[in-house]
C-alpha cells in the first residue's frame, strides 16, 4: 500500500472535495482518497506505486490544480 | 410573469450556485433561475406569484441561507 501526499489549489467547499475526490478515485489502483479544501491537502492511498502523472490529471479534470506535497 | 430577488448567503463557487439552482428551479411555477457565488444575488422568474417559503426552503435545502433582496 502507498500513501501519496499532494497539494491541490483552488478548491473552496466540499462540492470541490467531491469533484476532486470522484475524479482521483478513477485512477488505476487508487484504493482511498482523502481530501480538504482548508487545507487543500490531497491525500492517495493505492495498491501499489502511484501514477503521479494521472493523479495530477484528474485533479486537473476536475478543474483544479495539484502538485506533489 | 413575476421576478423575485433574494440574497443568498454561504456560496463560494460554481458547485454552489449549481446546486440553488437545482433547488430553486424544484419550485413550482419557476421558470428561470439566475444566480451568483460572487454577488450572492439569486433571481427567480416564475409564472405567477411566488412561494416565498418553497424559495427560502429550496435554498436551505441546498446548504444556503436565503433572504428576500
Amino acid at each position: 500500500m502507498t500513501t501519496t501526499e499532494y497539494t491541490v489549489t483552488g478548491m473552496t467547499c466540499g462540492h470541490c472535495e467531491m469533484s476532486v475526490r470522484e475524479e482521483v478515485s478513477e485512477v488505476d489502483g487508487v484504493t482511498e482518497v482523502a481530501v480538504s479544501h482548508e487545507t487543500g491537502r490531497l491525500t492517495v492511498t493505492s495498491e501499489g506505486p502511484l501514477d503521479d502523472a494521472a493523479v495530477l490529471a484528474a485533479v486537473d479534470e476536475a478543474g483544479y490544480t495539484a502538485s506533489r506535497a
